[in-house]
């Protein structure tokens, strides 16, 4: 019987341990893709109990607070820091079996020493050592930074953003000092895309605004998106980011979806094919763009989002309570990467799916489109979301390696708003280790420990650097 | 290499061993939902030979049979109960790999204390030593139910079901003695919403006289529901059950609902939209009166049934001819479950899918619901009928877990039509300390046997008694 | 530790080893479905190096080459035969985990004797060692059926085809002498269902030529087809093949389709459903001869092909830009097997998946369709193509097991271009092996080596050799 999550948790063979501990471990980490406030990050932001920097933002524990029945006051109300605390030690015990009660356990380890179970019985002295650390310099963002040895860190941000944070952390200030860590900004067009929503006109005018244009009609959209695109890449943004969960493929001419575009801005409601076939032109667009850059472009697809009604009145998006969709992928996808491969403008892409079901599908159209002497050039992104835990990373590594080279994987991001998040790095790279590891001592792979390490090493961060840097 | 299914069958490890054993075995069994015949108990219907009881009514075999080969002559025809029986045995060899391999032997190891694996050798011996202890009282119903800790039976029961023998049942009887367990109707009203069923008109003018209405539109319906519903509480029901295989998702008005309701009285074919509608009405209406009234919602998903023809024409329905559906649910679901919680109205809710596809789009659904201080209010539920095997059980869990609360499913329930299949519960939980006794030894979750040991027996029985009680 | 790939390669357990190496090693190949040249044969083609018969013509490996980096020019380009060798050594390390990585390594070991692992470092010594090996008559074609027991070979043949070579080799000759191998044509109709094709008018002109019939309608088509048959009947054969990636479903009358087929001869665009209702008249009658003749029908579905359209104008099809295709699978298969069943006229069935996803659906509604006396008449297909790896065949039996029977299952097949591909089947039945084997390890089945054994010769080659037979 092995210790609960001792140094060789998720280990279970001496390759997987050696390869871990010699190899993973010390890598850098490459944060791709991450919802972290530049401006908490540019301020050092310090948390003042657990409550705030633990559950303050993190619907993933909301959700599980509900699911056991705890009442909404201690989650998103108006209960005190220390009450919501104590609701949350009364939750993970019922999760076992999830990745919150192996994150947050890790999480505890990593950040704070402590090792012991969480519970209600435990909670008290947890909350008292927990709160004692936040107090403390090793907790500044500066010191996470450098512990976890952060070497890039992809924030997620509007072309309308000055990325006014992001310049601050770049050139150093007295709050945080000259930090290592890049701090990049991301690319994340959705509301430009979004043309059924309410607030479209209005985002219309604030993204002409920041490109200094008057937008009339698509080709305005496309030039605005485009010179915000070059902002941001002056500002080291190496990727974009789409969470328009469906791919576009509808076909029309510029008139059309001029004409569509003018019953948006005036809030008229819009058909499906019709949002689709403006999608469709902004989107072939920016495909073109992030090629010529060489900004990697992100697809997030199978989402669905704010499914609860009298809760999204209540506190809004964000709050836990989105799916997992289930929309065909396949004849759009072969649509709308063949357009982009026929213009001569497919960028390097990740496409990711909060539905396991569609990694087949996933991984087999990137595969048709690898090449340009780019390796990895196409990627079938890390577990994302509900799929991001032991068995979904697996099953994510397995389909990749089964479809495509998983040696040529980018590998993890945290896809996360909080600074306690670099723990999921090790959870990753463990379950990699062991992956190789469980390979080498079958005789499926070479019991080539160097080739391996370097494998391992590649995956757990020089791919990622290579790709986006 | 082990015994055949000895004591630890199915336990691959020490934890495993101890925490079957000394917590699960003995918990009592709370059978939420079969479909066993409420005469058959109340009479303590008695089985003349193996044949009869085995494979008289269970389109499982039947379909294995056909399988492999076997003439229907000897499976639904009239062969002597003693050549099906061979016939039987002839195919279990070929069944290696599946659970009917692994329910047969149980069955015999428990009911019949036969540890012989059954082929053609055996099979005359068997037949037997069966038959033999078939004869005796240790064969009744109340017997088999003492000895197997039957606490609660769920039947599926017709809103139009006088209940007569659940209350024969409960009150106690000459035939059947006072027995322990409790025999509880479940509301399952699917011919009130197959609208495009030849038997619907039919079957509104029994449930008309079942409610003392005369129903003459869709709210008429919804009436005599509800006043059936209430009978069946005050009978004991704690749960309906819906086979209707889809989500219903199509708004109309009643007007535009009623002149639906006329067209199918009088027998005249709907649409596809025609049918949601109704559907989409009478289904939001019982969700509501679900939720007024604590009875549990169960929605069974994408079945698609009796697919061959002849043989349907020959044997009728529930005969082994029926498959996996894979309809996408996700905007169906979006739509229901959000207008259920829109008019705070949502059940207690299990959704059960035979693909098991769908069980992320079910988890994490379900999970933007749950809440209002009930722990685990929305359950996935067990793999069900094609999906009730050991990878099965264990991909439902593994899910479950990772996208909700495993501490709060409320596990097993038999599906059966057959009294010899408790053992499936047996199976279950053998399944489930194995799951837990892995992630011990591993080092994933806590060595605290106390703490695994209550969770094990809450998934055993206590969580379903709890939530149905 | 154990040593890469050695005689226990994929056999965990001593019961494995016992099955592999006792039961399944030496039986004989039949290959039921593959793409190997009949003329090749005839010819006893001869490879003058390793980069024509191992990367010729394999888009699998292409794609890989893709993936990482490789320039096109080192992959279907002009660079040098070397050259070429040294781009797919360089590939090979990033194949950790994919299929390729298994079995390169198996067909180096098996036709030449050369266990070393494959990388930049060791490629000259093992093209200079390889080639020397395919200088040698060890590497005549009839040298490798015999060596790898190959009984039957079911090449993939057109209906216009004149089967000239399938004569040749079932005669014997001076080149390949008299051959114990059966080379059996089979019957793959795609291009005269796929009635959009732009080549279709010509291709119905040559098939009325074969058949010596001059086609003016669908009925003259089905009579082509007809004839056709009974030729290629009469030279051996004993399948067809469906690549046509959907399952008809749409009904029309004759004369609808004799509009819609006049149309597709005067090139004439025609719409999704019109193509549809040509293709279910088709296929319903190709069903009913198949099942007259005894013919067994293989149907491939849920691919979709050619998908990058550059390199589709560049290098043509089948050169590795094809993927996994989503479209649901339910619904038409009822219809379709549905309407077979009711003509009475339902074949020998094989329904293979791109993807896994359907298998659930598949095992299902082939469940519902067996019987007539013949043991596993419908038959789940062996993992294809994408899904052809260990997890893949693993999920496919484990898959077919829970929902059938698995002792009944025809095996595996290559597929394959390649005269290099035998090894496959040594790596299935590793695979199968060490599927009962643990079962046998863990009590889950008898521990009966007489028992299992028996039933691994069957799937490995008995139970094919019977079906085809």
């Amino acid at each position: 019987m092995r210790t609960f999550m001792d140094e060789n948790f998720l280990l279970q063979n001496p390759t997987a341990v050696k390869l871990y501990h010699d190899y993973a471990k010390e890598e850098p980490i490459f944060d791709y893709h991450c919802h972290l406030s530049p401006s908490q990050i540019a301020q050092d932001k310090r948390f003042s109990n657990l409550t705030e920097i633990w559950l303050g933002g993190d619907h993933y524990k909301w959700r599980a607070m509900r699911t056991v029945g705890i009442d909404e006051k201690l989650i998103t109300g108006n209960a005190s820091p220390f009450d919501k605390f104590m609701a949350w030690a009364q939750t993970i015990p019922q999760l076992l079996g999830n990745p919150l009660y192996h994150w947050s356990h890790l999480e505890l380890q990593r950040y704070f020493g402590i090792h012991e179970v969480l519970n209600t019985s435990s909670a008290f002295s947890i909350w008292e050592q927990a709160n004692e650390i936040l107090a403390s310099d090793s907790m500044s963002i500066p010191s996470i930074f450098s512990r976890f040895k952060v070497a890039a860190v992809g924030t997620t941000d509007d072309p309308i953003d000055d990325l006014a944070y992001h310049k601050q952390i770049a050139q150093g200030s007295a709050v945080i000092g000259t930090i290592e860590t890049k701090v990049l900004p991301s690319y994340r067009p959705d509301k430009a895309l979004m043309i059924q929503a309410k607030t479209f006109p209005e985002y219309i005018k604030s993204l002409g605004s920041a490109a200094a244009i008057t937008i009339k009609n698509v080709n305005d959209v496309i030039e605005a998106l485009a010179k915000r695109l070059q902002y941001f890449i002056s500002n080291g943004c190496k990727a974009s980011d789409h969470g328009v969960p469906m791919v576009p493929y509808t076909v029309a001419s510029d008139k059309e979806i001029d004409e569509i575009f003018a019953k948006a801005l005036e809030g008229k409601p819009l058909t499906t094919l019709e949002t689709d076939a403006y999608q469709t032109k902004v989107m072939l667009a920016l495909g073109e763009l992030y090629a010529q850059k060489g900004i990697v472009m992100q697809l997030h697809l199978n989402s669905i989002r704010n499914l609860n009604p009298p809760m999204f009145d209540q506190i809004g998006p964000d709050t836990g309570f989105d799916a997992t969709h289930d929309a065909a992928l396949s004849d759009r996808l072969a649509f709308f990467l063949g357009a982009l491969e026929k213009q001569h403008s497919m960028p390097k892409t990740i496409l990711y799916s909060l539905n396991p079901n569609d990694y087949y599908v996933l991984a087999t159209h990137m595969g048709s489109y690898q090449g340009g002497g780019i390796p990895g050039k196409m990627q079938l992104g890390s577990g994302w979301w509900f799929c991001d835990h032991k068995d979904g990373m697996e099953e994510q590594m397995r389909t990749l390696g089964n479809l495509g080279s998983l040696p040529r994987f980018v590998g993890m991001l945290t896809d996360s708003r909080s600074f306690l998040s670099y723990p999921r790095h090790e959870y990753f790279r463990r379950i990699l280790c062991n992956l190789f590891g469980k390979w080498a001592e079958h005789g499926e792979v070479p019991a080539d420990i160097d080739l391996l390490g370097s494998v391992v090493k590649d995956i757990s961060y020089r791919n990622a650097q290579a790709y986006f840097g």
